[in-house]
């Protein structure tokens, strides 16, 4: 239970960094808007889950590209957080798409590596379909240490 | 005025691809949901305007990375569509942010480079804000026809 | 001929497949000029080893970003292979870079995912430090089957 | 005539900060392995020639895939470092190929925007050929002051 070695495994710790980052995400109007939730905030991953709304399609019915995009960023700054600490900002994501998104989407992000400025994170989207679970985006982010 | 060479330059048939466009933009919910307007659609270029309002911000205040990727996203969709045709999808972008946005986007995408199956294109994100226009952001991305 | 779980554990055909693919691999000039070897091929994974010489530094005598490049390129190219033949080419990488490298490198190149048409590829590079193996870049590629 | 507003547009300080940039390009080793030459370092824009040589190539024949990301890589490093200076490195390079290169190759490094920290830079990558010159690749980079 580390977080990026500034921070004892001290539970207490942990938790007070749960709950701050809790607090960021639930203060960002837009994944209120696009129905997200942050499903899990471990040291070097992070998820963030969207349920499948018809308010997020393009015009052939499948969730629009755009919204994977955000899963990415969004899931990208949590799981560097995780290491780096909440003084943080994505610098850059890159997203390859697969296949389209017809069901509940779930973006699980992993730190590759850090230096004390900055985090490498990768990040896979997941659709549910009703074969089951399916890769629909993989993509890689950078955050850096702000201040 | 040409529509990657398979078009003539009669301008009804342009006006019939724009009219395509619009459309195809017009049924995306998920623009819909933000607010955006496909505003410029032109061979090469096309240009998505996101006003500004509060549902689209993260945590301090800015415009959400997320609504940004969106932008890029969907401007190169449009912008390969002019050379490509409507039946393309968009197969990887990448993001570079330089600067929070605190008001109006605007995503101008330019076609790069074509090849009979995939268009390359850039992009990059203005925002409005007391000192003018700012650059935000900056990406870059492919689509390939399909079928 | 397949590859990839639609080739049967048939340990004559792998083997042909890893035959075909040190063939091509040694036909690249500029990996000999590299001086680099395709130190594994197996089902959804690649290596590529450039051992450490002075032609391969930039001016502060690291190890020259483009040499890392040229190893997540050919890594993410030939892990593609394993999963969707030889008939492929890359379409793009992205690499990320996180320190600087100053001695033997190792690509380590992981298929993510794949469709009949592409593959998506993570790659990690390594390099040999003396406190050991230290992680210098981290890259995303994606291959098409050409044809 | 400016060197990101840290330099007058006195003559003497710029043909100096060119000085800097060739003594840099022409003390990489890797540089002088693949030939490559520096051949444009004005305000914003940088220049990486490498002439068509039989080492360069992949197992087809084309320029290797790895040569244009070298190309790539180290134009926008010295393009960014028109604008912010000797004392960055490359965080990250994004890369799209269009089409196999057969002949010399240029990659036109132009700086897209600046912060006090880091630049954003788009290039370009085109191949002499028969018909002339064509795009073989696009890409995107990032450079950041150090220290």
């Amino acid at each position: 239970m580390v977080w990026d070695g500034r921070m004892s495994d001290d539970d207490g710790q942990w938790e007070e960094a749960v709950a701050t980052a809790r607090a960021a995400f639930d203060a960002q109007d837009f994944s209120a808007l696009i129905g997200a939730e942050l499903v899990r905030f471990d040291p070097g991953v992070a998820e963030v889950r969207v349920p499948f709304r018809e308010q997020l399609r393009q015009q052939f019915g499948f969730v629009h590209g755009g919204v994977i995009a955000y899963a990415i960023d969004n899931a990208v700054t949590f799981a560097a957080g995780t290491r780096l600490g909440p003084g943080i900002l994505t610098s850059g994501i890159t997203i390859s798409y697969l296949r389209p998104a017809t069901g509940d989407l779930t973006a699980v992000a992993t730190v590759v590596g850090t230096t004390r400025r900055q985090a490498v994170v990768r990040c896979e989207v997941f659709s549910e379909a009703e074969s089951g679970r399916v890769l629909v985006a993989s993509g890689q982010g950078t955050a850096v240490v702000t201040g």
